[in-house]
């Protein structure tokens, strides 16, 4: 503990709300939520993550990676308690990463963090930055609109078969959650057929259609799902499962036939255009239990 | 059962061993192993799997996948009792197979061996086979010689923190054996960073590869394992994991520091042009307990 945690955590409805943004288009979305509930949103886009247009005209300090003392003090001055984090980010470098004064002090356990996996990388800082006195919030918990319901989504429903392997993921996702790694697997046939790690969901789906086009995957155009959960015990604060309307692009190149996401525990970004897109393609789009 | 089970079982020693040849150098090297202890081997290789040199000189009969009746037939003639299927096999589309009248009899439980993962295909059709009086081994216990030893090859040893990544990557294995997908993961500062399902090995090292070039995946040069095991249950009959000199290749284009597959449960095709190519690319192999 560091003595500088002055703030205690209120319900932080009357502060500002500070969104750490990573890259894509859910952040502003996120914003927009908070924003038409009448609450204060102060952006703080990552450099090298965060789209450099779209922040014009909205209440935003730039951030390099690693400058938490420059966060602690500008947050602070806007009158800032809780802090949301959203958005994708690539596991940034040890060596590109440039500390400020504040993260510099804090260097042993930042090295610590970075070992491990994901949630491992991302808990430790969300730790790390709740000592200073802010409350760390999920996405959805600031902006429910955001998360994936129960149900059908679009015009298309799954077959028989479809449940079949979306059951089969489900089970693979519940055996490995406790690896930290991807949180997405194809099914096809009752057949694994591709486990995301490290690439992302995006590449997965590239490689399906990879073996699709080499012969190497052979089952039936439009057989095949898509299944993404949240980790069993995942920190939900950082990080849950997304879909978006290029999930949809990537699951039609890769011949499948629908995307299953665990509901109340996944976000959709951007679901106008990801209905259109999925009713266009004949793909389905489903929320699960988990 | 269908009454053509004439032939029982017996040790097999005065038999000649059909061996049924997918892609690869192994079964070639089975071959030889077989042959220099004295007993007759014909080899069946598939079309379409199989190279085409390296039967010539050698007695063979080439078939094509599918042809259950013509391999039933030509190995009776030969006086076979014993059967091994060795090599490397993409699953077939089931409209690339040409059955003849022998499978055709049999296709509805064909396409019902077909839904599922590799496993379930092959001890259907190795069950099968073993109907018609033949004794299904597998190549290790005709050929010991191409096991992979407990311990290191050549003159590269694992650092402690390898040795750490070589476990979380067996327990990963040991946790989704039962899925029957693929064997291997990639492992690298304590987080799996690729998984392997239908790609195959070779695949996911170019993967691993390709996140280096990106600067998605940002480890050290030099460190991170590629980790192959037996799954749990496996029919060791079959498609035992295997390493040879182009996994080697592989590992070292990923930028990783070694290879551990499980003991007694691996096969190492080519050992010696492996470890020449490992001590030269600064690899370490490693066999370990599963």
């Amino acid at each position: 503990m560091t003595g500088l945690a002055t703030a205690a955590p209120d319900a932080g409805g009357d502060s500002p709300l500070a969104l750490v943004c990573g890259g894509g288009s859910l952040p502003l979305a996120v914003a927009d939520h908070v924003a038409r509930r009448g609450r204060r949103v102060i952006l703080f886009p990552l450099i090298g993550a965060a789209a450099p247009d779209g922040f014009a005209g909205r209440e935003h300090h730039w951030l390099r990676i690693g400058q938490v003392g420059r966060f602690l003090k500008v947050a602070r001055a806007e009158g800032c308690r809780d802090l949301v984090f959203i958005g994708s980010l690539v596991r940034p470098s040890v060596w590109s990463v440039r500390p400020d004064w504040r993260t510099v002090l804090a260097l042993p356990r930042a090295f610590a963090a970075y070992r491990g996996g994901d949630d491992h990388l991302l808990s430790r800082v969300g730790a790390w930055i709740e000592e200073y006195g802010f409350r760390l919030l999920g996405a959805h918990e600031v902006a429910p609109e955001i998360l994936m319901p129960e149900g059908q989504l679009g015009r298309v429903s799954p077959s028989d078969a479809a449940r079949e392997d979306i059951m089969l993921g489900l089970d693979y996702l519940r055996a490995t959650g406790r690896f930290d790694i991807g949180q997405a697997v194809v099914v096809a046939d009752k057949h694994i057929v591709a486990v995301e790690a490290a690439e992302g969901t995006d590449e997965m789906l590239k490689r399906v259609a990879g073996m699709r086009a080499s012969g190497r995957l052979r089952t039936a155009p439009g057989k095949g799902v898509l299944v993404k959960a949240v980790k069993p015990d995942q920190d939900r604060r950082f990080d849950l499962p997304s879909i978006g309307p290029r999930t949809v692009e990537g699951v039609a190149s890769a011949g499948l036939g629908g995307i299953a996401v665990t509901a109340g525990a996944a976000v959709v970004a951007e679901p106008e255009p990801l209905v259109v897109a999925a009713d266009r393609a004949g793909i389905f789009v489903i929320g699960v239990a988990s």
